[in-house]
């Protein structure tokens, strides 16, 4: 069901220092950046490979203020590993058997995620601790046929 | 420098519970399981992906009492992402390029990890909170001049 690691989330304070440093120590390539108001996050999603698989992103994520989820998460554990999205083929589908299988979602339906994905969480105390991100891809970036 | 997310490691109290967990929920598979004394960890590794740019893998682990450093994670912030790893091509060069950077290193040569990888790891608090692991595979599995 899951099919790449999409993503690792990391809550950070500072986002254009964060970028600096994971462009400039680890040689990252920002892709993407954006403001996402109903995750109150501005963020920047860096690849680290780009296989055909697909590739993998460090997401740095900079709360927009401090009530929101990241700015909580920030004042509770500090700096660190927020959430881990993974790369899924169909959304609605993985949804409907991670919800039969007794995990709460915390999405009832898909919305929008970086990069025009369609996303949705799971709940983190039903997933050991992790809140974990499905990521449906706004394009199949390798035929199943071919 | 690093060209793929090669793992996310989760520390849990119950590893057969939590590796029973992600094959039936996320439908992964069991790819290798051991015990690291060294590290004081018990350890399952799920495939998420097996393109031609390798595999990324979700690392459960289980502390092997409670004075190891995943038993103190555990004590101090309860189960959750403990580290993230990244593949590296070279981990001597990663090594000396990250350290120059001003990161310090955990290791100062690498050590034995899963899967026969050679391992080190950086100061989480030069990493933003998150304690980054440098993964070189024991073998190269796409040819550079294919």
């Amino acid at each position: 069901m899951l099919t790449r690691i999409d993503h690792v989330g990391i809550a950070c304070r500072d986002l254009a220092a964060a970028t600096a440093f994971y462009e400039a120590t680890f040689g990252l390539t920002v892709v993407s950046r954006e403001t996402n108001a109903e995750q109150g996050v501005r963020e920047v999603m860096l690849a680290v490979s780009g296989g055909p698989a697909g590739a993998s992103y460090v997401q740095l994520l900079e709360p927009l203020g401090p009530g929101t989820p990241v700015g909580r998460f920030l004042e509770r554990r500090g700096e660190g590993v927020h959430h881990v999205g993974y790369a899924v083929g169909d959304i609605d589908a993985a949804m409907a058997a991670i919800g039969a299988a007794g995990v709460r979602l915390l999405d009832s339906r898909p919305r929008h995620g970086s990069m025009g994905a369609s996303i949705a969480f799971l709940h983190p105390a039903d997933v050991g601790g992790v809140l974990t991100e499905l990521v449906q891809a706004p394009f199949v970036p390798m035929p199943k046929n071919s």
